[in-house]
């Protein structure tokens, strides 16, 4: 496989606090020989773990990219023992764009994995975690939100996995994040996203869906930046005492979380996020949006439970996610 | 000046409840000779006052047209004593295409006032309500949210008027719908204003800010529908008891209510909508979005207040609307 | 009022057979100090009348500019008695763009009389002809078809007006353009139409509408050319004998006439284009474009008659015409 | 390889009437979680032979959806004998966008096989129906039209093949089917093309084109329509007797009929559709679309034949194709 | 009239060096409440005259920004006499999108004046010019280049102006610039322009073009900055001595000097700017776009002199302008 | 591999004269069976070598269209002896488009070799020249300059390669084109190139930087034809003497010669095109374009030289290319 024109401005195995960037040629138009700059910091003090961690793998998701800065401007050399290797904008035009996916090729990142040196700027960046970033990690964080199409309860995630010991460290660094609800997620379709590309490699992944709507609250970055102080402390990267609160966790049974649009119109939301649901119970209405004096449609529940993740935009459209229904796991 | 090209295709005076549309020619592109069709509800019943009933007059703000297409669906002619005109999507095509202001012609239809009937579309629709809707009511009441751009705590609004009787009409109504929080307002520049054309013509108006970010919830919609049966109620439209909760009476000091930001980045809320601030807080941080290790802007609060705005998306450009703090009146 | 910036780069006034443009400043991001070129060909003998000659009036309307083209370069000046002034494209830039309007500024040209000499670039096309060209012209022709978004049967039209002896000259060169169908209307709205325009000024007009759909037919442009030849002889410009074919003369009642969806969706004409229609029958269907096993919405026609004028796209939205009755006048 | 992401919400093989989704994920900026959901309508009566029926291959091309979602609307389980499987829209983001091609990944689906279940939304939909609706199929009926940019002589047609027992037997289909005019055709590149994805899996398939310019008429559906339950007839899976009218048979030879454009301009046809023309003839003339007086450069026909297809729109392009020239076979 | 929305966050009027913004507000669909920021500086030393200084009035040229830019960061306060109002980018929405006119509304500030208070952006930001900055100047400076269309010799310009003590005022001025050229404009359409504005109000304007491309140069940069310097040492407003260099006055026939494009396609220039061309010389040739083996379209000078302005892109329009040939003055 | 689809209208070897296209089918929603004509002549004379000249590979530089067209137009056969294979626009779409990469498919003709024959539109341009015209070719020009968004000193170029036979030749044909500057190049990625595709296949290749910013000018366009002349002329494929003047040799250090932005404003080049720089001297400054009084950012140069390209619009982004510094060699 060619090698990656990615390359970092810094050094990612010295000692100290560096910040630079990634940077990799992006011929176009507007700038014939011009270079993308993903900004990077990397913070290392002696041997150790090293923690990988990103936001906005998806455009429009904010907890990751605010915790992350923070992180990166705050830390002391002396706070870390071994390695932070940060990246708070990890699809980086994506981010810039306040989009999902990549305005130059339309790609989501969490399908471009293994990604390639030779294809589009998603699957350039793909590449260069696959090949050169992931394999210095222990662990990584991946920040994620509900974006400017769905909104969330703010929880932490791991993986249910084949391999039972790396699932259990898994679960550990989610419970050490200790967002207010964690969730044991079982995949359907991982087919290119990151975190299989992580725990493939056989490190530890945290994920998280922590607010969403394409905004952040201080409640919601409160919630980023404890969880990832818990972590590295978890694992040894940073020094100090986790802040713990009370969690709950969470499952979704296969069938009947997912509660999918069939018309289009206005949504009118009859329960909020946090709320229960008992089957049968409407969740959302949609009435038309082209005349009055109609009955609305109404979308029910599955199955009962807490609304952990609802549509967000005031228009739906054939298709959409109206809610994820979770289940307290007692 | 020359008649309008709009039309009903119900009466607006006669009794029962009608389903229909405002129509108005909209030659373009696509279609040359198409119709513009506005959904509208007349519903009658005898004498009595008349209240014009409008959402969308922003088209991302949901509130207004859920809590009137639920009224135009399921009020019976029989429980009414005079007559509403329902029209949940003020402006119709920005509130097709999710946006603030009209796709056709950019319009904002708050600024349009008072309209024109050879204008743009959004002049038409303006010039219609200033020449035949509004000489027909008594009171109008004109849902507002924060829209994709801003979120409030909900309240419903009066403004200040120089005719002190009929802002003590408007004061009264404003307590009738009586939302969580209610403000007493001024506006600085009002010119081209429905609110400003229904003042001007002597009728009591009664708006709001419910929510924001593009999007409704239970919460805020069921806000939006009990205030619009308290003020029917009280025009003695709707028969019935009023629902009555605690609602706080807000200010906003000319000075120091408004903070905008004077850079660009990714913001950081560090106080959240409803919290208090002091003078000199930190309300955000303006982080950069191309770098790290770089200390973020802060904004801080010229008064003391709650919060009541705030900015919507993740990241923030220069001159938005970052905060409004809001002081309670005892 | 100001000055016209347009000039023409041949004369108006001399006898010969010229070709040139309609010049005027359009300065803009592509080209600062640019000028728009609207083809002209000016063919005059001597005394007598003057004919103005429009095509493209709506950009996407073909057979004007097909007739006039072959008008202009194939008349000699010797053909001539009089003037011949020939505009093939009176809308140039959205004859250019293949669209109803301009792309510049979304003008329609046929709602822009009387214009403007500082206006957008449509205004001020509509001021040039009101103040220059028109004063100059005995009789206009001004060829329209039904565009991308509607076809029609074949027919020269003139209006009911007021003048009689205006409309009787009307009617007479209507009768000379002898297009298969004949059509005697009385617009509801004409403000701002060329049409108007001509009329007030006391001259002669004489309008089409051909076929449609954005294309043009060797049997459409044949009944153009033929209408301009026979036209012309009509008012001396031109020597020869007019070919004569039958024509039938229709009317369109006020009600009943027109049909416009109260949908939108996939449609289905149930019957073409010429053929007839009673009361009741269903001149279309409209199926779901997002699912099957539904009842398609029925357009029935309200009047008896003839089929004159279509929707012509596969899709159909709201407002959108159906469907034109027309009915043979005997 | 990758099983299909793509799943059916209705049963393929249970007896009775089904109207239901071809569902596939579709993550995109507006709907993180999103779902596109291909209408399907499923109707099976005991053994027998199966029917896999679409239209809008090109999403601009009508006669096909409105024929087969009147089938689907009408047919009882009881008329069946096998299985009828009906997918109005096969490229359905086309289709709802009134576009050839996919607006989602540009893809022409008629150009996508064999797909791919890991790539572009119409990749996806190819592969779904290659390795899981195909395989179920005896016959496969694709509706095809000119679109917005050719129309076309109504006619059926089938492919001249290797494989001469299949041959006969698209033949005997086409005859069936019963359009005005009759197509054996011999692809040139068929790489890509559902037709060979059908034949190549020694299944029976019978195109069209029935018309074009992104239209459909009462008189091309009647056409669709009775082909379409002709062939049904002709397999034995609908009951009754076929319509039959006259129909010609053409051939294209490989040169001659095919004649593209070499300028571009304001085109116009000199032969219309259905009409003779002798080598030599001019079948269109292209006018320039910026001056007047300048002869046009003219199309002359390559070989003596009737015009079956043309160009549609009233401006044409360098390269574009002008008109075809088949030939009756006698 | 109304007042202005606009207002200045820096005094106008006081002693110091003052960096701020002109604000307006700017409600739109992305930030509801939003305003826009033009950076402004006012540089005051008691008593004397002022200038008011503006670059960008099209936002795609480059010189008038950035001596602005340079002066208002190192000029003291002791260094003036009297006032110093500099804008460096007078579009400012033009200058942020590189482009000649506004994205928001299409505007040519430079067409714009007087303005209006309720207007689009750039009618708001021509109207606070016309009341409140231009009556505090004496003389105004107004930075042009040719943009990304045109490029020019580059050269100072005054206008021949009805009031010849203000025209000798305005000479004077052009003369201290000392650009390497100097123009004596007569401007032929001279509605809605800044320069119209300032003169008529009786107050000195100097204006140039400098270079174009939508570039700028050392040189270019060079020119400007000492021209600034010198004009503002000419008025008594900064100290020190004005650099002189030799500078050849250019007059531009009315006739003869603009050369405006018939046709489209690959322009060649013969001639470089500021070489000398011979009524009759070629001065570029035009070549086809989509075919070779074809003679290119010539465009001969229409009068002797130097090429002073020239079209800049490769490609060409019809009714561009290719060149502009000035004539030195002996 | 598949056959290409690409074909030529002219004979590729035959004596004469011919000017003619590559046709390849571009089936697109404007036009469903249209052609994409791609402009070629090719000139034969008997026996000798073939030269393969190119222009237009990015579509914004021109001065190889401009020379290839006159040379297409200009050569007699008795001039030639051998074969010249001139296509002056290379990758056709994005020369119509002004743009260095296609509209069509977003490609760079440059980064696309070896292509494919069924991939998109470029990567069938690059298959085709891969597999049908490089073949037949002894030696390739290539023409490129810096298009819109750089300006290049003039110089030919040929590459340092491993087969050091193939590289004296390459150098040979650089020095006989004769360009004021002439570079030595070693590619740091040359993946995808057609200079790559050209060099592995044993063909001599000549490319050029000859100016740029999007335009062309009488001298640049001189230094294209005296270079182009003069290469034919060294390889025997036309008669005559090469015009010779003084070209400097400049080589490129690996380190130093690049600068690139490390933020975001407008940018005032302190050094033109051709000057010497020494290390640590400011290239150019970097004025941030929201606000004033704030000092500029400096690009300093990090190797003594010349500069010898340079970033050309007037704003610029970060990661573009501010400067290249080559240095004369001996």
């Amino acid at each position: 496989m060619k090698p990656s024109l990615i390359n970092a401005t810094i050094p990612l195995d010295q000692d100290g606090v560096h910040h630079g960037f990634l940077q990799l040629p992006h011929s176009r138009d507007e700038s014939a020989w011009g270079l993308m700059m993903i900004p990077l910091t990397v913070i290392q003090n002696g041997e150790g773990k090293t923690a990988l961690l990103t936001g906005a793998n998806h455009g429009d998701e904010y907890e990751g990219p605010i915790a992350l800065q923070e992180l990166a401007l705050t830390t002391r050399v002396e706070d870390v023992s071994g390695r932070l290797i940060i990246v708070p904008a990890f699809n980086y035009p994506a981010f810039r764009a306040a989009k999902r996916t990549s305005p130059i090729d339309g790609g989501n990142l969490n399908r471009a994995f293994p990604g390639s040196p030779d294809g589009t700027i998603t699957q350039k960046i793909a590449d260069y975690f696959q090949r050169h970033l992931l394999p210095l990690a222990d662990v990584a964080v991946d920040f994620h939100s509900g974006g400017k199409s769905l909104e969330f309860l703010p929880f932490a995630a791991a993986h249910i996995l084949d391999d039972k010991a790396l699932e259990q460290q898994c679960f550990a660094a989610m419970e050490a994040f200790n967002a207010p609800h964690s969730v044991q997620l079982r995949e359907i379709d991982n087919a290119g996203m990151y975190d299989t590309a992580v725990e493939e490699m056989g490190k530890v992944l945290v994920t998280t869906e922590l607010g969403g709507g394409g905004t952040s609250t201080a409640r919601s970055n409160a919630i980023a930046k404890r969880g990832l102080h818990n972590v590295l402390i978890h694992f040894g990267l940073l020094q100090g005492k986790m802040e713990r609160q009370p969690s709950t966790l969470l499952t979704m049974p296969d069938d009947g979380s997912y509660h999918f649009s069939t018309g289009e119109g206005l949504i009118e939301p009859m329960v909020d996020l946090g709320e229960a649901v008992a089957t049968g119970d409407v969740i959302a209405r949609i009435w038309p949006v082209d005349r009055t004096g109609v009955t609305p449609a109404e979308c029910k529940a599955k199955s009962d439970g807490l609304v952990i993740g609802r549509h967000f935009p005031g228009l739906i459209g054939m298709g959409d996610c109206i809610a994820v229904v979770g289940v307290p796991s007692d």
